[in-house]
């Protein structure tokens, strides 16, 4: 190890610890304590206006003379607006019910001892993203809200922009008695500190959460130490069932497809069941021809119109995030199931019909962290759980699955209470 | 890799496969088969009984051979009523209320979209034993009430008795119309299998339970790429506040440390508020004495009487697990905190006092999955807990911390019911 790395290795460990000691101190705050430094961050937000734009102006500047996408400058960008939404987006979190200290079961047993189950905060949490600015301040408040510090690692394009937002937030929590280190961005651009951060900083991390692409994402599964929140992809299937209403499925698939192609919850793949392929296939896939989306579809599909592409085995597994969807017949039910199972990412599936006995099969059947019935797979969203906010959507099978939300950023302890009980 | 790593490489990936396959059966049984299931794998082991006992004879001879210490062979020796006993913990497992389909949480939201949150399976369970047979049976059937196919790793020393348990719960299991391989036994002493399993088998692995003692655990939690439910140790501290009765102190301080010393749950530390150690200390210590247990104290403690052993600062870090105890003068709830925040690990710690604010401060700010009030830290148990069983303790954060009975062995996802509805 080089003279360079020793010392982002020192830096990194040092925000390990302060990080440790302030998740002690939020631990035991109280949910008023916690709103008021929320708001108090909101505040502080608005009041560094001029500094963070101007940060955010040297961002745009640096990407723009790289030549950078248009769409991408787009992400970077802030204005007052947009900063205005930021606010208002921690005080919403101050506004969401304190998630630490439910009381998730109580029970009492034969022996007079009586037990509660009681949600606490995880820990720190690091959250590894990329340009977006607006996320050093959506994670940091999400983490702080169910009690937990934050170690936030944003992109180098927007490094800047998130600095200065971290320091305002960090100004407007030290005003109202949080410890500023509740909330930490790492303050080196090095890739290395990424990978010091999936060690878990002398377990001073307890869980990870990648917000970006496919490829950091990978890259923090394959190597993480610690526990990770998030999807590789949102793979998502709509299936049309014989019995499915034709105009309804035509407004779910529409919907489910071209709201927005590029999030995790767009369907990417439509499976039409045989029984009514001969009355449903071809206004659907001609709705979504004329509404500008590729259609990609087997045999049967591509028999239905010439501007229709032969879909390879590889469509089935793709993620297009974008105007394309592969679709195919199969035989009811079963045939649906069967594909869903070897191809879905287990992220979101839904099923389209008014037979309730095979909707409630296919909300058994499949296993994926959501499934739906007779509704949009762009429903994937802890907004629209009513979870008030998201970090992110999981597909693992531990502890957070679905949308996370600040439920899901909490753990639990046992309290038992007795009057003296011994074991026999 | 040489040919006899390739071939066990093969084998273990053929397990995890069959593993997979059983696990997508078990995710759709009701629980009337798998309850009768379990209740055909208990008969058989009764009907085995005379293989089984063969077995267990020859691993005990071979264990004799090798000169294995008198307390190990007791662990591995199985009888008739051992037995018995075995089959009777499968058949209490197949009574407990299915864990799978629990609807753990249900809301609407204005648009009209109903939400689920519904237990299903984990799905494959890997354990990872040392010598006590009977392991064998309790994990196998804790996994498949909770939907989990398992993959049993036994030490070498119990394989014969092992293979012979599981050979005759997958016979029961067929009988009953269960996939015989929802319950394997990795057919290899080899230790590499165990790597190949800590690596998680092609994701055929969703979580590993390590049974056995602390070098296994280590292995375990450094080495698996799968998450790891398991505890480390159980340093667990009993704090006797100035508000304490010394009656209550003294029968709960027996009990916690020396009802059973080899348990996690066992007392390790006792810490005594400076406040009540004129008239407490002395009377708890002699009492240990007096029982046979040694004494480690701090220079307050030593001064009490000149059969306690000054403790050095490695005493504090200890698990004992021997009649054996640590004690130290503490300056109130504050000292006590400080102690355990700084030494425990976070399994199990306990208060006893009459004061109701300090108790309740107790269990609010020690960060440990167990905290009690009033009770022996011996009740650190998933039977006590009324889990029915339990399949270990965990220490970890996320998903299972604590006793881990069939709940524990669930996930969850969301099931979403609309009406047409599509995102705005």
């Amino acid at each position: 190890m080089d003279g360079a790395d020793l010392e982002l290795q020192g830096l990194m460990r040092a925000i390990g610890h302060q990080a440790r000691s302030a998740a002690s101190a939020l631990a035991l705050m109280t949910p008023q304590q916690k709103d008021t430094g929320l708001r108090a961050a909101a505040q502080s937000l608005r009041a560094s206006a001029q500094a963070i734009l101007a940060a955010n102006a040297l961002d745009l500047k640096a990407a723009e003379d790289r030549g950078t996408a248009g769409s991408f400058l787009d992400r970077l960008r802030l204005d007052e607006a947009r900063l205005e939404s930021i606010a208002q987006a921690v005080e919403a979190i101050a506004d969401l019910p304190d998630p630490v200290g439910r009381i998730l079961a109580r029970w009492s047993r034969p022996n007079g001892l009586t037990f509660e189950r009681v949600a606490t905060p995880l820990g720190v949490i690091g959250v590894i993203f990329e340009s977006r600015p607006n996320v050093t301040a959506d994670a940091g408040a999400l983490c702080l809200k169910s009690g937990n510090a934050s170690i936030l690692r944003t992109g180098s394009e927007s490094f800047r922009s998130a600095s200065a937002i971290a320091d305002a937030m960090r100004a407007g929590l030290q005003q109202a008695g949080i410890p500023a280190n509740a909330i930490q961005l790492v303050p080196s651009k090095d890739r290395a500190a990424v990978g010091m951060m999936l060690q878990g900083l002398d377990q001073n991390i307890d869980v990870i959460v990648p917000r970006g692409g496919r490829s950091l994402v990978e890259r923090v599964q394959a190597e993480a130490r610690v526990p990770v929140f998030a999807h590789l992809e949102g793979l998502c299937h709509i299936y049309i069932d014989r019995s499915a209403d034709l105009e309804m499925a035509k407004a779910i698939v529409r919907n489910a497809k071209l709201r927005r192609t590029g999030v995790c919850g767009a369907a990417e793949t439509m499976l039409i069941d045989r029984a009514c392929f001969a009355t449903h296939a071809h206004p659907l896939v001609e709705m979504l021809i004329n509404e500008g989306c590729e259609v990609r579809g087997d045999r049967a599909i591509t028999a239905l119109d010439p501007r229709i592409v032969p879909a390879q085995d590889q469509d089935w597994h793709t993620e297009y995030l974008a105007a394309i969807i592969s679709v195919a017949m199969v035989d009811g039910l079963d045939g649906a199931l069967e594909h869903i199972a070897r191809y879905s990412s287990h992220h979101t599936d839904a099923i389209v019909t008014e037979d309730h006995a095979t909707a409630e099969r296919f909300l058994r059947e499949v296993d994926s962290a959501i499934v739906l019935h007779n509704a949009s797979t762009q429903f994937a969203d802890g907004g629209e759980f009513g979870f008030g906010a998201e970090i992110g959507i999981a597909t693992g099978r531990m502890h957070a699955r679905g949308p996370v939300g600040v439920e899901q950023l909490t753990s639990f302890n046992y309290r038992v209470r007795g009057t003296g009980q011994i074991r026999p």
